[in-house]
């Protein structure tokens, strides 16, 4: 972030916790850091107090504690975790700034309600990842790792027997073997954690490209005997199977994964369905006592043929954790890392002292989705 | 073990679960190990259930399963996680042998009608533990092992930032400063799991030799700057301090407790009041989203003033976790290891395949305290 001593820009974060969300868009760090580059900031009562951050600690680094109304009211541009609910939206005014996961690839509405009322929408979910001055505003790569390892975590609390070999004088306990389905972000920092937890550690992508990283972590890369070239899709994520390769794909996850005890799950395509990896059939072959972790588990299904939020136990004895607010578990570090993606997408949108568009900028042209300048000499138009 | 081939003992295991025990004393594999030595078990339906041993799987290892009256009715010994209920002895009978945590430190009147029944109390809690010949046999040791492992995982699980430093495109996360206090088994293994997930680790313990333990696990030693020298007491615990010395020892732990994420407490003396470690003064001065895990919690109080069974959060929010039944958390790799153990002190009993006594040694001396055998030429009711 540069520094700019004259920016008369207030950004404003409101309170997003409920019974499934504990993180804050903005932590006292970055109020100060963005106060450097002559940003003040307004944070409504309370906001941070899930994620460990209590209104003196945000007074004190100068940010602006306020009532709801009045930092919406009072702010340039907002700043989400997730994005504004409808009533929110209802709420701002032509000109003002949204920075969130607007949910843009799957909720066309959602956009253009924005654009309509002149808001400009700055959706983080269309980042280019592969730019390297965008991987601090990465907010997908930090929150999938702090997912990856909370997995771990929780695999870990459920599981019923070490995960590290033991050697006693009663005996050795051995090592808990481990399978992590979808070698992305999440995956990398699941095998990370169970590694460091002394699990035998197995993972699978259909991303031939995982195979080096999956290594390189000192777990093993398990061969299905398929072939799926060209699994990579569009912006560094694996992209959907087919249907004849997904049956492929399962009976070969189901086959393999039959001598685990722990199976962590986290293969989710953005604006997607998530894919089936295990189906009926590999649960009920896995062990009694084993534990399933999915990550992609939503209203829609997840990994697990079966598996919805929260825990059950199946008829089996496989407990199937269906987990999708991970991230949120861990709501400080998660925080921490959001607040500084959230804060540097912000930055990048500062020039010369005030929020502006240059659609000639690569972040630009993908960032913004509703309220865009017109290019000179093009409509801005197009979708 | 020997293998003794006309054995004709049996061995009985009943159902101990409850809301807080999920641990089984018997598994298969004991089940086959027992076996190989002529001693045949009988196991209560469902006992292993919630450690994820099914009647199959001991039927199949060679169990006789079988309703809980049958079980006692037939077994010669019976063996127990913990002891049995006063209902349960009523059903015993004169000449049968109970392996178990008698509790016969604290509770004479319990030994005394087990005596009085012509019952053989073998005490676990008195096993020698210096002896080599023992080490096979300590319950104390493989479940307070399973303790420490199971305080770190539910320390991890409860707080909100990583353990690991973790650098990232958007920043550094720092380590979690953790604080282990008692560095006994329990403290040793909480010590090292903790490192494992990358934490920051320091160690206090009364007992002088402590320290080059806790250092040789890459952990700090916590110096208090005070000299509790001869800390050490009975059979390898630490002593119990005196009133003043316990006020010094609170007021020094206090002042440097305040810069810990995570503080682990494991000092319980058995048959005592766990001592107060921690005062409300030192749990005021942790940080917001600071952990702590009181594994010696109780009805009694723990090592932390104000500590419950259960989860709560103080005004500071900070967590306090007291947790006294956690090697039943990870009930299978405690079942396993305690059927061991228990089975190591049953065969040490079984001399030309028959249940004796042998008043001559040293692990009979200690372990029998009801039912005793008379000594050749000496009166054997001594307590």
């Amino acid at each position: 972030m540069a520094e700019i001593k004259e920016a008369t820009v207030a950004f404003g974060v409101l309170d997003e916790t409920s019974d499934t969300e504990s993180r804050v868009a903005l932590t006292p760090d970055i109020v100060t850091r963005l106060g450097r580059s002559g940003i003040s900031c307004l944070i409504e009562r309370g906001a941070g107090a899930a994620a460990h951050y209590t209104d003196e600690d945000y007074a004190k680094a100068g940010a602006t504690v306020a009532p709801r109304d009045e930092v919406i009211a009072k702010a340039d541009a907002l700043g989400f975790v997730d994005r504004p609910s409808a009533e929110t939206v209802a709420k701002l005014r032509a000109g003002q700034w949204v920075i969130g996961m607007l949910g843009s690839f799957t909720d066309a509405d959602y956009v253009d309600a924005l654009d309509k009322a002149g808001i400009v929408g700055i959706a983080i979910e269309r980042l280019p990842r592969q730019l390297s001055s965008a991987q601090s505003m990465d907010e997908m790569t930090s929150q999938n790792s702090v997912m990856g390892y909370k997995a771990a975590i929780l695999a870990a609390d459920a599981y019923g027997s070490f995960l590290p070999m033991m050697t006693t004088a009663a005996g050795t306990i051995r090592p808990a073997k481990a399978l992590v389905l979808g070698a992305g972000i999440a995956g990398l920092q699941a095998i990370g954690t169970l590694r460091r937890l002394g699990a035998v550690v197995t993972a699978y992508d259909v991303r031939p490209a995982s195979k080096g990283e999956v290594e390189s972590l000192g777990a093993k890369f398990l061969d299905l005997g398929l072939d799926f070239s060209k699994g990579q899709g569009e912006g560094g994520y694996a992209r959907a199977l087919t249907p004849e390769e997904q049956k492929e794909q399962q009976a070969a996850v189901d086959a393999k994964a039959a001598g685990f005890d722990i199976v962590i799950t986290t293969a989710k395509v953005p604006g997607r369905r998530p894919p089936v990896l295990l189906t009926k059939a590999g649960v009920d072959g896995l062990k009694r006592g084993a534990v399933i972790v999915d990550c992609a588990a939503s209203e829609l299904g997840g990994n697990v043929e079966g598996s919805a939020i929260g825990t059950r136990t199946t008829e089996g004895g496989v407990t199937i954790i269906g987990a999708p607010y991970l991230a949120s578990g861990v709501a400080t570090t998660a925080s921490d890392l959001l607040a500084r993606n959230v804060a540097d997408v912000l930055a990048h949108f500062v020039r010369d002292g005030v929020l502006s568009q240059d659609p000639s900028e690569e972040l630009d042209a993908a960032l913004v989705v509703a309220g865009r300048a017109e290019a000179a000499g093009t409509a801005a138009e197009e979708k």
